[in-house]
């Protein structure tokens, strides 16, 4: 029997058919309307397990809950695994309890509390018959004890603190109310929420025109990467390229004999998806180059884009996974009226799915066996969601650390059910998002609501598709303008190379770069005039350096006078680091503004002084009062932000020495 | 497997754990996100069905389902029985529209479509054979056509409406995704929604002092109650009163043995609660009473409060429903450290639960018997939930008509907790909230978030427990304000026999009547100076001929500027009847206020002229614009009541006569 009404069980996805997801070292918050008829005291726990049996953690533990407000409930447990968790809630009418309560009202009241004290007596009795080892005797104790003495003594013998606990060892919870539903968290690693992306094409990365870089070149590379402040080097496709229908320069249809193709064509007679394109190198190569990376405390992470080229193994060895069209030909990808003849879709819901889900997810299987613990996933919102669900569940059950980034540059619903249904990461539309307004909306809807709990977005400024229209026309300080709304508004974040270079030059009226290097042989001067590695290098320091900077549903917005100026905060979970970050967002003018600091939430009292470091320039400052002008020049200063200390202040009525 | 993806199904509470609550001839809108990955066009309905298979209506219909926006879809279908439905939501890829949508864009873009005309036409293939007479013969028919006719013949065929209409009769289902869930509205005939009370104790309803009034003198009231507009009369209990512990007057410890006691410590020798009190006479003359009620369209709502007197006649046949002190005495109710000698509760969760749950419903059971079905509830809240959910759910099961009402005075989300239990109706907070921002966000609260999907709200102005501060000291027009804020602000409320007397004297420093009814015999003056029953006369009629007043979460709150006056608007769902309502919520001191009327919503141009019908004094004007100046006058015009008329216009276009 349902005894206790439990409801609005948070955090939940919809109705727990998700998990949502957390971090390791969280302390994993659950709150509960616990309500009952009438007026018996209540008591709750979060019960909470790890998933895998397997595991030694397998058996439920529990936490307390206690009462915040207005019938809600709240408790909490530190998520130390990186696996996923089970929790639901269970609560009960505590008999003890209640009494207690009764009692202290009716003896304050002076009225006769004999017969009540004889109903607590009977209540511990039955604790008694309940206890395990040691709990038992000390109730029993307390019965000699109670039997021994006075009615005075006995009042206050069964209102001790000591019975309480002891009666909390042993509650009667044969009418206690499980909630309906196990709900699920899954707990990734840290450099799921927090890490900075460094997205390389591997094959420009060399010093010879015309020519397909090598492993060695990326190695030759990974210093800088590391020193500019990055711990995520994410390759774009590194396998066989395809030459049928293979695409030239600045994506013309046909391709001469050295052009180099598109690496999203992926797949010819020298292997498809679990081959090295031998320009790169061999897998050995790839191997070496990880663990140099490995060496510099970076990971390597792996573009996978399921779709073949015309010339990919599975087409000879898997006929019966592509769809063919009446006069037997194979099916392009298409989307009507543009035609992609260079690639070819396998058919996920075809009568072989069974066997195609298994080899595509072998594919993941194959590169974590080389070490690689991040896939990047291409155009993810072209595949059935139920595929990737399952496959992630799948690979996580055995590799919980492995961390899968969505590509999902897609209608808003299916972006967030990709992430419900497993993405640890997602691309977003902050990529088109400039101005004060549309940022504020949408990071308040990516931070402040459901959203929060199950899509973990990774900002990246651009991408080989997508050079956005602010980079092309606002130069050197829009590349930094969108740098530090990248870095600090979320706590994962990546650029795209040539972007320390502000390279920006793209196929008119498009969003496509110019002479795209997913097309050709490029070679880079990395050192090329105007760049901003030393920005770069600046601010992935300021986010290494401070933990505010390392979370993303922290994130707040203050009020700044100019509309031009963006005003925001963070702070991490013990309030001791507080940042707060305003960002002109026009690269073309300065633009003045008044921030105003929330005070209260800083725990600052309004007339009291505190420090203020800027920590782009070094500066440091004394305040006072929450209103402060900023002025930010796009060629000097396009964003400040500050570190906020308290000034110990001492109060006449401390001693003095 | 799951190909669409079905979620953020509307209306569904708690992931369909509790049914929604609409009334008969209701079009119901379902609407859910219905989205997959890539580009095929989607096809959805809503499946809805009778709870009961043994009604006739028991087989699934379906409703189809039409894209709004967002990947968010809509459908709906008419609630025509007082009962039960199930529901739930369908969508598949549709094949043919997929293919239609795909061929026209090439089409328009001139490319090659010989292919994909003969993929088209083997869809038509695949249909015929799934297609039921006489589909299968048309189609049939389609795919002889096709094989004599031309290319563009056949290009026109294919595209053609009288194809696609033909199409939808036999899609391919076979990959449809059924939602996870079957959702449930409870269907409540109109009166649950629509209705107004009349709150009668019935022992006052006679003319000598110091004596009971019978059926007999409640017959008599029945044309004034009708001619004030009630719909409902409702009855304080009418059974048997104990006699150990009775209560004196103004709720003194000890009666004499010619005090009346109070109707709700219910049971004494001659019987329980399907007993009556003799004083008031017999089931007989009961039952001619609800009959004379009927003659007059009018219900009968009898008053069901779970709890014994001492002398019940259950604690004799059933000691076991009693719980016990350790010394052998029955336990009273209690709140500590208030006692309550005179009632005895039962103990619902022992082991004897089920027989006294049975008995309990076969209490309910025995008046709709005798015709009664609408019931008001006392302190449910006192009462498991789950025993609620149970006992309405059987009840209905056989008597759908029969109405809850839930005198849930206690902490919010217990309140709400009933309501989804199954409660029709509920009592609510707007007893106490009596200024505009406590009103805007309470109602807002009721009448625009989930709230609105199961609690209907019954708005009362007083009860025998409770006379509001608000009404002790604002006499008439306090009575005046209140009552035309619970009859417009609700589309159901009530009043309690004397409200419409102004009768407002309190046992000083609390909500008590002074001299309550609830403890002794009672004699009134229904035609008493000062009375407000043309004004109650008035507002009922205007609820009566006004159907946007029928409903309560059309309400919506409008700008006027000045605190003291609230301003609100309700339209029915064809927009064919405006309502708009300005209250002075001060009953001392005139006010005055510019209210702004929201002409977009009305459907009314900027410069056009309206007409306006004030309905309590019948003066009717010619505005322009939104904003409009009111002076309301408590001793005069508490309140104004708009009904808005379009003013036709006929334009320089139109011809000439």
């Amino acid at each position: 029997m349902r005894t206790v009404f439990i409801e609005n069980v948070r955090p939940e996805l919809d109705a727990g058919r998700y998990p949502v997801k957390r971090e390791v070292g969280d302390r994993f918050e659950v709150s509960a309307d616990i309500l009952k008829e009438g007026h018996d005291v209540l008591a709750a726990v979060v019960r909470y397990r790890e998933k895998d049996d397997s595991n030694s953690g397998g058996d439920w533990q529990e936490t307390p809950m206690r009462f915040v407000d207005n019938d809600r409930w709240s408790g909490s447990f530190e998520l130390t695994a990186n696996t996923r968790y089970l929790y639901t809630v269970i609560a009960w009418a505590d008999a003890f309890l209640s009494w207690r309560n009764e009692f202290q009202k009716k003896l304050e009241a002076g009225q006769n509390i004999k017969l009540e004290l004889e109903e607590g007596r009977l209540l511990i009795v039955d604790a008694a018959s309940r206890a395990a080892s040691p709990f038992r005797q000390q109730i029993t104790l307390i019965l000699d004890q109670f039997a021994d003495a006075e009615h005075e003594l006995r009042v206050e013998l069964l209102l001790s603190e000591r019975v309480q606990r002891l009666m909390q060892q042993a509650p009667d919870r044969s009418l206690a109310t499980t909630y309906d539903r196990e709900l699920e968290v899954t707990v990734d690693r840290v450099r799921a929420r927090y890490a900075a992306w460094y997205e390389m094409v591997p094959r420009s990365q060399g010093a010879v025109p015309g020519k397909s870089a090598t492993f060695a070149d990326c190695i030759a590379r990974l210093p800088e990467i590391r020193s500019l402040g990055f711990d995520v080097v994410y390759l774009t496709p590194i396998h066989p390229i395809g030459r049928t229908h293979r695409k030239g320069p600045n994506n013309t249809l046909h391709a001469g004999p050295d052009d180099a193709g598109s690496f999203y064509a992926i797949g010819n007679e020298e292997g498809g998806h679990k081959a090295i394109h031998a320009e790169l190198g061999t897998l050995d190569d790839f191997r070496n180059f990880a663990g140099e990376a490995r060496k510099l405390e970076m990971e390597i992470a792996l573009d996978i884009a399921i779709q073949c080229s015309p010339d990919h193994p599975y087409i000879k060895e898997h006929p019966e996974w592509f769809s063919y069209r009446p006069d037997g030909t194979i099916k392009h990808a298409e989307n009507p009226p543009k035609k992609y003849q260079d690639i070819v879709n396998v058919n996920f819901s075809g009568e072989h799915r069974e066997a195609l889900w298994r080899e595509w997810r072998d594919v993941f299987l194959f590169w974590i066996e080389q070490g690689v613990k991040i896939f990047r996933v291409d155009n993810p919102h072209t595949k059935p969601v139920q595929f990737w669900e399952w496959l992630i569940a799948d690979v996580q059950h055995a590799h919980p650390d492995v961390i899968f980034l969505a590509e999902a540059f897609t209608r808003p619903k299916l972006l967030q059910a990709l992430a419900k249904a497993g993405f640890t990461q997602s691309y977003t539309y902050f990529t088109w998002r400039n101005f004060k307004q549309e940022l504020t909306e949408y990071l308040t809807e990516l931070t402040q609501t459901e959203v929060r709990e199950y899509l973990r977005p990774n900002f990246f400024v651009s991408t080989p598709d997508i050079l956005p229209g602010f980079l092309q026309t606002g130069g050197r300080p829009a590349h930094q303008i969108r740098l530090v709304l990248a870095a600090t508004l979320s706590s994962v974040y990546g650029i795209y190379n040539s972007f320390e270079l502000c390279e920006n030059a793209a196929v008119p009226n498009s969003e496509e770069f110019l002479h795209s290097e997913k097309y050709e042989y490029k070679v880079w001067d990395w050192n090329r005039l105007g760049n901003i590695k030393d920005y770069i290098t600046a601010i992935n320091r300021i986010r290494a350096e401070n933990p505010a900077l390392h979370e993303f549903d922290n994130l707040r917005f203050y009020p700044a006078d100019d509309d031009n100026i963006l005003f925001y905060g963070k702070a991490d979970r013990d309030y001791d680091n507080l940042i707060f970050i305003a960002v002109n967002l026009d690269p073309f003018e300065p633009h003045q503004a008044v921030l105003e600091f929330p005070l209260f939430e800083m725990g600052i009292k309004r007339d009291r002084t505190f420090q203020v470091e800027e920590l782009l320039s070094g500066k440091k400052h004394l305040w006072r009062g929450a209103r402060h002008s900023v002025d930010l020049d796009p060629q000097v200063n396009p964003a400040e932000i500050y570190r906020i200390s308290l000034w110990a202040y001492k109060d006449y009525a401390e001693p003095c020495f």
